[in-house]
């Protein structure tokens, strides 16, 4: 590189995107262990799949996508590639692509980050980290429930006691058009307006599906059923209205089912409800669909959200396989949890730090360092531009070290060293079997 | 989505990509484990940076690096962004970005995925996993030696034995050209050039540099240099013959300090030796430089390396910062990593599955999962297809559960199961209590 052609450049990120520092990384790291504990507990297997797709992986050939897909220019000519915009039509790619190596019932993890060209918005990013859990090959509705049992149990290991699983069944919104009167081209358009009922509240609802659908009577009638979801029984009832629809009747019963499968699973009452105004924007849902929301913070939407996809997979040649999953938006639940106070920012993980304020001892600090690290204990060893020990001390000291080691030439002729606790402000000379010893119990 | 517009389209990725399934993302995630782990041992603490940039930052302006860079069309409109190359980069953004959160001497990893259009070859790929360490504000040599501690550590720790360090130090390299008498101006190409012995041969080599320099006696006295590192003290005759270069001078005595804290830091001779053709491909290496091979696999490159970079960070503004990190890719050394019989593929990471093979017992088997994944045990519930306790058995051993939890009408009406070893094909009715019990003793 020609250093003249280099220019002073500012170090700025693009628009919805974000760094995290260690003091946020430390517990976002511990948030994605839980997380991953979690899912293997529930016997679910990682992979991992690039973020750049060939396009029409992505889209199924539907332009519509299209607006939110970032495109790829690859140096070597290679076209129509892109980045992912979520895990689980890579999934699909995957199931579709390793016939013989994938046996079915396949229940896959998989954490990265995906990448959607929206507008920036809080809380919503351009590239962000998703957690996916799905169940491929599973057609009982005894799979959807255990993925709201795993949504329930990673949120309450998390330490987020006050959630709520709003769980609802595309195929009981599909019956809606006949049950409310209206064409069945418009459905997409009223389960994008009632998916905004709980964010934009029903007045503004009502204005879109009138303009919509043209018919008192018809948006009326959506009202009623939306509201059952507040009714004691909401299963009972909207058996009853609808029960002309087949497909929401069978709809129904399937919610009926899941709901027997929740208690067996001990998913508590408190924690999930059927919501018959939950949609989910994306197209692919064929079946039970869930999202769980904060009731602290309910303007941040859905942390935990997905449902059954029957039909996805076909997309890539064969017959439709069903499948089941949900997905966490890591970097949302960051900034909820950051909200909900319920993440502890640190800045070290080491256990210990051992100055190097003599030039002379610095093979002495070395060695006492790498035989530390040797027995197990996390070590640091400063290695930075302040050459006094007061300096030093106080970075150890602003980087949140209890305990620092010091070893001068004193320390190195008599094959010791000095522990300091940074807090008590007391100083202990000790050997090194001491000094391992005594750190081993802390 | 409409149905119609979608095709049938081919599970394909495009070049120089791949996927992990289970049985090769459950070892790459241990490995990832034991990485971390060590990284975390030495005092390194993470952060997370944007897979996507601002072009300009990638490329310091600089026509030069555009030719490996994956530009970006965001949806949006936003334009001039492109995926990052490499993770030391962002990190000279990020520390010029945060100068008042991040304090210095700042000991950062980070892992994530990085992206270069190069022509695919083996073991190469255009998108691979980066596992980084670097240490930030560090003047001093003992910080490039505990970077090659590190990567002793972190090689030692993932189980391989035959590797080889080599180091070396650009000051000597730019004392090239005054010893071997040809132009300073050749300087980039003659690094080009003998950073190739390796894997060319010097017949190769000799004549890119004949046709480059000229002259018979400079390319004649690069041989003599570079032959040096086969020799008993290759620094001690390196001195001598680069006396009047000042900087190859410096040079010298950087490698033989960092000698010295090497074998105070434990490193053993065996594993590491200085090496006079290691140059490192990427321009911005200043110091140190160092890369570790696998003696068994010359063939495929270095596995982890680095170097000291004390001008990077001013390129975003500000005075030189002093730096030196190193990076493992992680996707290559998978690769070398099964070559060497070093990978142990798994298919499952339960210890127990409890089948499901009674429509009316459902609600019974989720309830006995449950209880066992509170009580700490991994499992997972059968959830596919195949109806039959047969079929399912089979599913349960090809995926390789020793152990098998079985409960039909008999067991759900005693409140107990059976327990099935399916290697020693022996079975046992127990309590949900006894069954805890045992599962944790196994």
């Amino acid at each position: 590189m020609n250093k003249e052609k280099i220019q002073k450049i500012k170090p700025e990120l693009g628009g919805g995107l974000r760094d995290y520092l260690p003091k946020d990384m430390i517990p976002r790291q511990k948030i994605l262990d839980t997380i991953r504990g979690v899912f293997e507990s529930f016997g679910f297997l990682p992979i991992d799949t690039p973020a750049i797709e060939k396009k029409v992986i992505l889209t199924g050939g539907d332009p519509e996508f299209k607006k939110q897909i970032f495109e790829i220019k690859s140096p070597d000519g290679e076209g129509d590639l892109a980045l992912r915009f979520d895990l689980t039509v890579p999934l699909a790619r995957v199931v579709s692509a390793y016939p013989n190596e994938i046996k079915k019932p396949f229940k896959r993890y998989q954490v990265g980050k995906v990448f959607r060209g929206e507008r920036s918005q809080a809380g919503r990013f351009k590239e962000f980290l998703q957690f996916d859990a799905d169940i491929v090959g599973a057609p009982s509705v005894l799979a959807d429930a255990e993925i709201v049992a795993l949504i329930n149990e990673t949120l309450t290991k998390l330490g987020i006691k006050n959630f709520l699983i709003r769980v609802n069944n595309r195929k009981i919104l599909n019956g809606l058009a006949e049950y409310a009167g209206f064409k069945e081209e418009k459905i997409g358009e009223v389960l994008r307006a009632i998916d905004k009922i709980d964010r934009d509240g029903w007045a503004s609802v009502e204005k879109d599906l009138s303009r919509e659908l043209k018919s008192k009577d018809s948006v009326k009638a959506i009202k009623a059923f939306v509201d059952l979801s507040a009714s004691a029984n909401p299963l009972v009832k909207a058996r009853k209205i609808m029960e002309k629809s087949s497909a929401a009747s069978n709809g129904i019963e399937e919610l009926e089912r899941i709901s027997d499968y929740l208690k067996a699973f001990g998913v508590p009452e408190k924690n999930w409800k059927i919501d018959f105004s939950v949609a989910r924007g994306l197209g692919y849902y064929t079946g039970p669909v869930f999202e769980a929301i904060l009731k602290d913070l309910p303007q941040i939407g859905s942390v935990f959200s997905g449902g059954r996809y029957d039909d996805l997979v076909s997309r890539f040649g064969g017959s439709s396989i069903p499948a089941t999953g949900a997905s966490i938006g890591v970097d949302r639940l960051f900034v909820a949890m950051e909200k909900l106070d319920l993440i502890n920012n640190e800045n070290s993980i080491a256990k210990v730090i051992v100055l190097n304020f003599d030039e002379n001892c610095a093979e002495y600090v070395a060695e006492i360092t790498a035989k530390l690290r040797r027995a197990g204990i996390t070590t640091n060893l400063y290695l930075g531009q302040e050459k006094g020990l007061k300096g030093q001390l106080s970075y150890a000291i602003s980087e949140g070290y209890e305990y620092v080691i010091l070893a001068g030439d004193e320390e190195k002729s008599s094959s010791k060293v000095q522990l300091k606790n940074t807090k008590t402000r007391t100083q202990e000379n000790l050997t090194l079997e001491q000094l391992i010893e005594k750190l081993k119990t802390l």
